[in-house]
């Protein structure tokens, strides 16, 4: 492969957000949409892990915004794949408006779950992905690792059935809007979300009582399971 | 005009829950979504209509559905306009798998509102739209007049930014996912929604807590303001 493979949405109204803009959330949710597809496309997808009762793991996600894009406008995602070790595989991002012109980016890290032992496994099992790899520079730096959280604000919220994946634990993007949420609305329509980093630590299941805790002047989150074990760190920068 | 317009979709993974069947809320989103797009394409869509600063609302639904689509599925869904009176228009909605057979269908009311009154416009103020109207039976009778809900089990939830629409009020769609959310997991495993009937009654609007009331037997949800005047109600037929 000699291209970064390129797959093309419209954001639709239930994408938009009271501004009409695309929210941070149905972004996030195109561009690992863009993941899944591609992957799929490759032979990599998770309906081939499952059949070895494995899946992928987003462990990291680092998420940059020029312009969020407006509703009804079409945007051109490109992805390719540009690291495999042992434990770990980078996946990147661009997103480019109708003109051509990059209004995001992001870079992603991946891991393989073994579904049924819980643990990880090894990424060179899968002797043909490296095939998928491309050397391009990356889009943007790699997500942070994030520092444990001492204290903010705390919310609470309960894992519900619309959280839920395929995986039966909180989809990703669900981290990002309860983040989101407790920001004020006035910051939210002066500002951009310029960078976002984000951890992803530990699965959130079904009916745990997670506290979503908000230093909210640094803009950064940590949400905790109901043993305080971190499940997700995210850190926003806003400009 | 002498045919149903149809539209296609196909149930991505974003769209589906942990059984890897579409949710109610994104059978809904896909419906409602195909009311804006066939709207804009007769001309009277919520563009068109905000330019006389006007909007649709919904005022009330009902959803039936005889088997949910899998992830992966592509769904046709076809519509059309059947009535319309001074204060109210009656679109209709049939869900087709790829086999042709029908697994879903919908029959919604809409009134006009002016967004800077907050009052309902008589419809025949638009005198083209009577041409919008097809003669084809009903799909499901009419959404049902819900009664007011005496008692039950009490939820919180504020309304957050994600959950507002470009009108700056809870997406319609969100007061199905609160109902939803507080079904038993067991439930939503078993059985099907074979009809939804929702009757939507005021807005709710940013920051607002809201209660959502649940006579959880009788699967009927009332949602309330802090007023404590019913938002929006809800029942559930599951089989």
């Amino acid at each position: 492969m000699d291209n970064k493979r390129e797959y093309i949405y419209r954001i639709e109204p239930g994408d938009a957000d009271f501004m009409k803009r695309a929210t941070l959330m149905s972004l996030a949710d195109y561009i690992l949409h863009t993941a899944g597809e591609d992957a799929d496309r490759g032979g990599f997808g998770v309906r081939d892990l499952n059949l070895h009762n494995a899946s992928w793991v987003l462990t990291r996600m680092a998420l940059e915004v020029e312009r969020m894009p407006a509703e009804y406008e079409r945007i051109r995602v490109t992805t390719w794949v540009s690291a495999v070790t042992r434990a770990m595989t980078t996946r990147n991002f661009e997103v480019f408006d109708e003109k051509g012109v990059r209004i995001a980016c992001a870079v992603t890290n991946w891991a393989m779950l073994d579904l049924s032992a819980r643990r990880m496994l090894d990424l060179h099992l899968l002797p043909a992905y490296d095939s998928m790899t491309q050397d391009f520079p990356l889009p943007a730096a790699l997500p942070c690792r994030l520092a444990p959280l001492s204290g903010g604000r705390e919310y609470e919220h309960a894992v519900v059935y619309s959280d839920l994946d395929f995986n039966c634990h909180a989809n990703s993007v669900k981290y990002i809007q309860w983040a989101v949420d407790t920001l004020p609305l006035e910051l939210l329509q002066q500002k951009r979300f310029a960078r976002t980093d984000i951890n992803f630590i530990r699965e959130a299941r079904y009916g745990e009582r997670l506290r979503i805790v908000a230093a909210e002047e640094a803009l950064a989150f940590e949400i905790r399971n109901p043993e305080r074990e971190a499940v997700c760190r995210i850190a926003f920068r806003m400009e």
